[in-house]
């Protein structure tokens, strides 16, 4: 299913698609084999795409990396509102389980490590990771203290410690031959978890 | 510091202390390069030991790594029985955050993040790893419910996912710049989420 060509640059058409194709490959590279082995060539071979159009857009590896990136894990950021802490905190853990089982997650993952090995290359991109998910989680949290659902003084910190990276222990810690039975009863672990820490947000933080 | 040389193997002593640099150097190139850039010969200049004993006794980069992983991870496993679920789980979530933040946390997490690159070589010592973990943690909850400090059915799962995840989530979340204070603060830390979890955990899973 190819869209059509969009003009970009001086007079040369390019193809949303291509670079689709391009951006997901890096993703799922750099996610299996990590930076040290990660090149532009293996991108176009992985992603079934012309190597000239790759490195049209993409002169070295470290700029597709970083597109990659920002584009599958940054920029994927929704916001939560649904109007209640309980509603707002599951849809927070359903989408942080899906990150998680889907193609993007162990990118996510290896980006942290990475982080502190290339730190000129990765940093940057990890602190805004970071940062969006915890503003993300923050309103969270401050919404339901203005509605009255938890004190004034609750901290996001422990809620969100213990929600997400709940999750994340949870996926690391499944050995690869269960994961499939897992991930099947993955909505019912994200209702336990939800309602696992709600309970303690609520009596260590309770509404005035 | 030298340790007196041991008769290890066919007539030929060997220095324990040489092995226990070579071990510490291993797994922290391994955290900071990955197992794409680890080799025998970087392992000896960090170490700042001799090459032909350590070649002498870890023939192959993968005999290298293999060993300094089990003694770094796996081996330290440690058994925690207090005889009460609040001191257990402070004791775990201590433990736990002193991995983190010392020299071998970001091993551990590069071994999950691997094991999937590479599982011929991660995927066994993983699981092992994370064997020795669950059950540990098991352990823990199986003695309070035989305590009447938790329900019959309390299940090990959320509570084990909640705490150890949550400090990890909280080690990743803080920004490198910000880390000295995290680590100051984190004796406190450690005894607010353990709270945290125990109260959800008691409410959850209420004593008979």
């Amino acid at each position: 299913m190819s869209k059509p060509a969009a003009a970009v640059g001086p007079g040369r058409p390019r193809d949303a698609e291509v670079d689709r194709k391009a951006l997901r490959a890096a993703v799922q590279l750099y996610a299996e084999l990590g930076w040290a082995k990660f090149t532009v060539d293996a991108v176009v071979r992985r992603a079934g795409i012309g190597k000239a159009a790759v490195y049209r857009r993409w002169p070295t590896r470290e700029r597709l990396i970083t597109d990659a990136l920002e584009q599958a894990l940054v920029l994927p950021a929704i916001t939560i509102d649904t109007g209640s802490l309980e509603a707002d905190l599951r849809e927070l853990a359903r989408s942080t389980m899906d990150h998680h089982l889907g193609p993007y997650g162990l990118a996510g993952l290896r980006l942290h490590v990475e982080a502190h090995a290339y730190p000129e290359l990765f940093a940057e991109l990890a602190a805004r990771l970071r940062h969006s998910r915890v503003l993300e989680a923050r309103a969270i949290i401050r919404r339901a203290i203005a509605r009255g659902e938890l004190g004034e003084h609750a901290s996001p910190t422990l809620i969100l410690d213990t929600l997400l990276g709940g999750i994340l222990n949870h996926v690391l810690a499944t050995p690869e031959e269960l994961r499939a039975e897992m991930a099947a009863r993955s909505p019912r672990y994200v209702d336990e978890i939800t309602a696992f820490v709600l309970t303690a947000a609520k009596a260590v933080h309770p509404a005035p």
